[in-house]
């Protein structure tokens, strides 16, 4: 009996066109059946956001952060040509041209094929999220439960 | 019989200073007999393009994405500090006093050791890129390919 | 007997809230007790900065350059809503209501965990900085150090 590969991904950034490329890597590495993690931390926990309002209590620090993050995979700007979101909505429309699935889709499609969704707790409490605000199917967990999926993994990348 | 080690690297970012790291590397480990493949996603494609200009056709968009990209490895910026190509020029000027190799060389020696250079045909697409336009010598691959490597790994790096 | 795990960081960024990722993963894997480096290169030289003005002999170049970049860890600024340091300022407030280490804290922590804090010659060079500028025990090396490390590692990630 073989073992199953493993795949970890920490998501660290929080732009549009990072995060695409973490979720292609980690549906094509679920597709070749490999075990797959993707660790969502600092403002790669925007990727999570739900795109609707949830009415969470929060400080107004917590508030503060919330307004001036993007609220949810859709509304995150590209890493470069951005160009206050010029940019981010011709790569979408290329996209669309091309048949290329876009974010929320490739989360989506992560969730079917059951690649474990992991918000690193501490980073959720410094940017003041609320576990309601994230997707449903989350799990929240800190630097030992990804060290213990990273430490036996065949590829293991920081995006 | 030992296998090869092998190193597997991710080139996404479009950045001098980012790229130089990722051949730096890429080249050390060609020198220790490691097989390495880059794979070059979204603006890391930008240090394969041929520095002239090649006539193809193109729709508008894409021939709009491709004035706003660089050129080739030696028009890229710095991450940081670029200070619309001053700094830049400033760390060129260094690194021929210091006798480091500039970019467009590392390449060159990326190609003389065999280090398998792959560009990622969905970005190519989505950036509007034409295969003509790409260094002589680039495969195009996708994802699969990529993890075909990257799961045998040692060395994998995001970059 | 079983061999030790290894966790290998390049950090490359100049970034606080990417060192802070790259000091939280080392610290953790050091806990769990495996051999760790963190290999500074470029920005991520900034982190090994001593915070006080060092006398040195330097060129024009090297003096212009050490400047301009932050002398420390603590000076270091976040990769979005940096917004002059206010965010910056922002984030270090919560980390202290969550009791979470900043920076100058996780660097302490990874030396007297026995981590290995490596500085890439090469770009030391580049940068201008001298030994003497930055922390007590730090060591200096190349790429074929990291590789060393690195392709006998378990965790290997470039940040």
């Amino acid at each position: 009996m073989t073992e199953k590969k493993r795949t970890t991904i920490v998501l660290f950034s929080g732009d549009y066109d990072k995060a695409m490329a973490a979720y292609i890597i980690a549906n094509g590495a679920a597709a070749y059946d490999h075990e797959v993690t993707i660790f969502h931390t600092f403002w790669g926990l925007n990727a999570l956001r739900k795109d609707e309002h949830v009415p969470v209590k929060k400080t107004f620090m917590e508030k503060m952060f919330g307004k001036m993050m993007p609220r949810g995979a859709d509304k995150m700007g590209l890493s470069r040509m951005n160009m206050g979101g010029i940019g981010q909505k011709m790569i979408k429309d290329i996209m669309k041209k091309h048949n290329a699935m876009p974010l929320p889709q490739l989360i989506e499609m992560a969730k079917e094929q059951d690649i474990k969704l992991v918000g690193c707790q501490m980073t959720v409490d410094l940017l003041g999220l609320k576990h309601e605000e994230l997707l449903d199917g989350v799990e929240f967990a800190g630097v030992a439960a990804y060290l213990a999926d990273a430490e036996e993994g065949n590829v293991n990348l920081f995006i």
